[in-house]
């Protein structure tokens, strides 16, 4: 490695533009807690090479200098440069002659988590001369342990069938059905009733895929500057959703209730979230007393309380039910239940719900024609069809989730006995501890091995959770018989 | 009608809760410049029952007191009182005893502009107690001349079909393409290049629709405080994502565009907001000129200009081809375009676009995994399908479209011959001008003859425009023709 700054003509890149400013301030504040053991530069050009991979720096982001960036995280300058001669060694960053160091994605990793590396723009300096384009990483696609959504089910190709010949029905309207067409309303209330808790159609809203249910709820129940409680760690989306509306987002431990309910007490926030089934990322569900106390907490507090059900189809152990309504068979009005069909499925479907009052279904639902005006209606048509055979597809697709998981658990224990490596209930993924607070480093060896895995600070709002990974178990056995031995491996560059 | 205040048990309905306070001065907010010829009681009346046919006040809503509406709008109290009464006798509100007037939807008017009207909670008055609820107004769904979508396409079902052969390549993945699956981006770029604005896939980003696409630029380019500059009038939901991220949001006359260019000087904008091609609701086309002059103020004062292309291709004048692309054959980097599979397609196929330069078009990615992680990959399919198909497909659709328009301008023009009733160049509405500011009036005396139209005022973000009225020409010819004996019927009512 070099710790001089490299001379000018060294991975200048003259035609490539930078196409947004991050500041010192900003970049401190993204970073968050990045001090781990070991060298700050190298700590540092790890904490900025996994935010690069995890988008949270665009490609062609323009860094701060590296006097600001010192200044900003009370460092030496000597550590900031040596930070991004690294990064530049690496292939995650570019130099331009006088205007700094832009953040780019290593040739190779054409594909990281959906942020596609940037095409060159005409007239680019050809590779010899831009020596950091063309590093030392030369990955191909990396195996993906980031994304939690499965493959589809091979139900799926019926079901489009099947609502292909349903559809003529809807042709001759505007294709507009704000709150979901009816058939999906009832069979998504049909469910929950089964489940316990009395729905109807009514309290029914089918929206884009649960993200967008998320979305809705943290913008009409959230405003800015007020307060939402999450857990920690949890789905980054969701916090990234909160965020979004301007609301302070507090976190408290992941399946700790009395926490939370102390949280609500001291800070009194307009929405909880917390994923009740298989959480994400940690596999853990509550238990009956539980959810309860969370709905009583609602009730007492005044609070809307989302529980997000999108894993709650995938109890993967043989003796686990699926687990009872997170809403509860009194159906707390301030008890909001997300759902979604990507899990059970497929992710490429763009269908899930919110089951809440109905005068909540109405907000939302206005809500919802400035955002998107209304679902797909064919999708919602296959979604109707799948749900109908759920009982059908589910026990393969779980039993084909069973395997894979049981594999990665078995293959990572093995590998690298030094990590603790739950096997989950339910779910996607894999909340491995390090035991130590290396989760970045990790993540950054895991890329130059050629294999994706998130860091554990995504998943936590204040950058905690330094010493886990998430591992998820969706791609084919394959795929994760490959995975194990890069992840080791990464796991021996990071000790050295 | 009745002025006096109905006795407690008229009107009464115990169980029916009302789901949200609306605070008398959000009323004199929303109901702006209500003031109109004729008694104040009655105006009123007239503008709070436009409110709630347009979904600005939600069914279920608790209006403020008599006392605090009269004290915000600075009218007597016997003038609210009244205005409520009449409320209620239209069906448009009900009393509780001891909590005030709620806001309802007249039984019968099941869906209005996707807004449903609430089922009554078990436990219910009966019809013979709550007389609000089951007034005079018995209506079936009424015409629809609001919602500006057409029918499918024929060849919708055959394209799914196609798409449906081609849906396998994409299912052993996760399903996720944050910025659209790659033939689509392809064929969407390729049509901005073949219409003059050479144009790359990564200049392209897949949206759940063009309003996803508005509501992307609108979150990303505008914060809470910062000024947007739209057309007034224009497309309502637009207005409505630039508010919801807390713009404020400045109008200028439709198609004037010396006076956008100075409100852009003074205010200085983050965006701009315009429908270049058959605007809606004006239809008029801005002229090459005029084109090239917004560019120029898009450079200029560094300016992000949105033109919205959603109707671009319905040129309905035999003599129209399509209008030459906004962005130019220079592609500005600051302006933006968005376009839809809606309008040539089906509404509902949720399919749109953004064509912007690579790093815009990278924001808006990252955005978008907050709000709805991606689009549907059947629904890109079909639509790959449809744009291949796009010149066999549209000609008989702009035909269709055209007898309509046809059909409804001269039946409108004979009907009621107070009106002006321009026929626009393509599009799919017409902005008819009565003269007198009694849009609200008409909107609303037009539902008790069973045609729902839009008044002016919902397409200005001031609430002028309180002469002018949209028809959209989307239903049938039958339809249409029912609809125009309704509409001088409504009329009649208003002069009456």
């Amino acid at each position: 490695m070099t710790l001089t700054t490299p001379a000018p003509a060294r991975g200048a890149v003259p035609a490539a533009p930078a196409v947004r400013n991050l500041s010192a301030p900003a970049t401190a504040r993204l970073l968050g807690d990045w001090r781990a053991a070991g060298p700050a530069y190298l700590t540092l050009a790890d904490a900025l090479r996994s935010a690069v991979l995890s988008g949270t720096v665009a490609p062609l982001t323009r860094l701060p200098s590296e006097r600001d960036l010192a200044t900003a995280l009370g460092v030496s300058r000597t550590t900031t440069a040596a930070a991004y001669a690294r990064l530049r060694d690496l292939g995650f960053a570019v130099s331009r002659v006088g205007s700094g160091t832009v953040a780019v994605l290593p040739r190779g990793s054409a594909t990281v988590r959906g942020v596609q590396r940037p095409a060159l723009p005409a007239g680019d300096a050809p590779a010899a001369d831009a020596p950091g384009l063309d590093g030392p990483l030369d990955l191909g696609d990396p195996l993906d342990l980031g994304q939690a959504t499965p493959s589809a089910t091979p139900a799926l190709h019926a079901a489009f069938s099947r609502a292909l010949e349903a559809l003529p029905a809807y042709l001759g309207t505007g294709g507009y059905a704000h709150h979901g067409i009816d058939p999906l309303r009832a069979a998504v209330a049909d469910r929950y009733t089964a489940r316990g808790v009395p729905t109807t159609p009514d309290q029914v809203l089918v929206t884009t895929g649960a993200q967008q249910a998320i979305a809705l709820l943290a913008t009409t129940f959230v405003g800015r500057g007020e307060t939402a409680v999450v857990e920690s760690p949890t789905y980054f989306h969701a916090v990234d959703a909160l965020r979004r509306t301007g609301a302070r987002v507090v976190g408290v431990p992941a399946g700790d209730v009395e926490t939370l309910a102390s949280a609500v007490r001291r800070t009194r926030p307009r929405l909880v979230y917390l994923v009740p089934d298989f959480h994400n990322p940690t596999g853990r569900s509550l238990t009956a007393q539980e959810r309860a106390f969370v709905r009583g907490v609602a009730d007492r507090y005044g609070v809307t309380v989302v529980g997000d059900e999108t894993l709650t189809d995938l109890a993967l152990d043989d003796d686990a039910a699926v687990p009872a309504a997170f809403a509860g068979d009194g159906a707390s009005p301030r008890v909001v239940s997300v759902g979604s069909a990507s899990k059970a499925f497929w992710g490429g479907l763009r269908v899930g719900w919110v089951r809440a009052p109905e005068h909540v279904v109405q907000r939302l639902a206005r809500t919802r024609q400035s955002v998107d005006i209304s679902t797909a209606v064919l999708e919602q048509l296959a979604v109707v069809e799948l749900l109908s055979r759920r009982d059908e597809i589910l026990p393969a697709r779980l039993a084909d989730l069973r395997t894979r998981r049981d594999l990665l658990v078995a293959g990572v224990r093995a590998a690298v006995p030094d990590w603790d490596v739950p096997s989950p209930g339910g779910g996607l993924c894999l909340w491995v501890g390090l035991g130590r607070p290396v989760a970045q480093a990790l993540a950054a060896a895991a890329v130059a091995e050629g294999v994706h895995v998130t860091a554990g600070p995504v998943f936590t709002p204040d950058g905690a959770s330094r010493d886990r990974v998430r591992l998820t178990f969706t791609r084919t056995t394959a795929e994760l018989e490959d995975a194990v031995g890069r992840l080791a491996r990464a796991w021996r560059r990071v000790l050295g």
